[in-house]
């Protein structure tokens, strides 16, 4: 936290309250952290940002976890014993308490993890899978033709598909949030996903855009980036550029291919 | 519920509280929530037993939810107003209903879900992907190349990571459940992954075993084989067989790959 524009943000002392422990360089799964901290104002260490390695290695050894059950993957947020990691049920945990989710004894909050997980199916697993569709062991160049067949598959079939659910979510609501009438983790997780995938395949989502069949799912993620918070986290140093990550720009993965935006979705 | 054996769950009332809405004829992701529901002994209607193709399409049309957001795919639970879907987070409300996890508000459940999570990552989704790495859409015969390559990184660094993962798991807790002193929801979903593992690579699993690396995993997964109300439901006629779900075995995607079993993990 050494950025002078993380000033704004709240601290609880002189350390931070939450560690976000990830890969440094990329947005990657630690992003849906970050944009959950940041929309909040709340300080949270962020060692991607300065001792990356050894963060990473370290969590991912424990074994003297004690109440800590062993962590297969970053991203993993520390909360002073705690020790968790699976991207949404660090959300989960974190929500409740940053006032960005209802607590766990109202049915939405399992109708918002619902969402999460459809969400980050689609739009993160998914797209991850379009370069990675034989081992994650290998690099691109190795199963680049794989790859254009998986690519294909998410240009045509899969990014409709998914767009038409959220269109169809955005429309369940009262509007302009998911779920009632503030903005909740849920958003934040959308907008991120929708960014990412933007990145990823611009020609594509370019074209889905310009269907306007879509229309709800653009709005919300303007209406997310307009907030005050995040347009000021995007603007800063703290948001890491995209990469070698989930979200990769490889033009060829859908130079070849025709959208077809009238598709069955 | 028609089956005669089905005459020992309790119910409520001349209905059951629970509904699973889940595709006929396989276990596949709804045998989560089955599991869960037989080892508590708590009835629940399963309309892939009666009129599934119905039910299936009713859910997943349904636009005047109310309440509900919309779905995307089954699983789906039906619980008096309420319709839910997505597996873990069917898992987290029902779970916590039946005495089969803790309360929200301990972090163990936070812990819970993170497991949870992590074995549906490697033994469901992963395997799923083996048989279909380029498209759901397409059958299987239409993508057998790139399922062998995908296969063969499963077989060989996948399964072998994701069951050292679990062993570790075993042995962070006290025996012989994953967590506390006694058996939770993910107890039964590592129970099934193996199983439905098992179905599909049975060479594969078979020398992992043998390496002895893992003895703490298959232990387990005894231990939950032979709970009385589990048992009885294997044996009974609610139990499906394995086909084409999720789990399917192909012999050919594992014949023709050696298992290397001191691979790094």
């Amino acid at each position: 936290m050494s950025e002078p524009d993380s000033k704004r943000l709240k601290t609880t002392g002189d350390e931070p309250e939450y560690e976000l422990v990830y890969w440094p360089g990329i947005p990657g799964r630690g992003e849906f952290v970050r944009l959950l901290f940041e929309e909040a104002g709340v300080a949270y260490a962020d060692p991607a940002r300065t001792s990356p390695d050894k963060a990473v290695a370290q969590v991912l050894a424990a074994t003297d976890a004690g109440a800590n059950p062993p962590v297969l993957a970053v991203p993993v947020l520390k909360h002073g014993a705690v020790t968790l990691s699976q991207t949404p049920s660090i959300l989960l945990y974190l929500a409740t308490r940053l006032g960005l989710a209802p607590a766990a004894t109202e049915t939405a909050f399992y109708h918002l993890n619902q969402a999460c997980l459809t969400i980050l199916d689609g739009f993160c697993t998914e797209v991850h899978e379009t370069h990675h569709p034989v081992a994650t062991s290998l690099h691109y160049e190795e199963q680049k033709p794989e790859a254009k067949k998986r690519a294909k598959a998410f240009i045509e079939e899969r990014a409709p598909k998914f767009l038409a659910y959220v269109q169809r979510l955005v429309d369940s609501g009262d509007g302009p949030w998911l779920h009632g009438d503030s903005l909740t983790y849920v958003d934040l997780v959308l907008f991120q996903c929708i960014d990412g995938t933007s990145y990823a395949f611009p020609k594509t989502m370019a074209q889905l855009k310009a269907s306007g069949k879509y229309d709800g799912v653009f709005k919300h993620y303007e209406a997310v980036k307009e907030r005050p918070n995040i347009k000021a986290y995007l603007a800063s140093e703290r948001r890491a550029k995209y990469g070698d990550g989930i979200w990769r720009h490889y033009p060829e993965l859908e130079d070849t291919i025709e959208v077809e935006v009238t598709v069955n979705e």
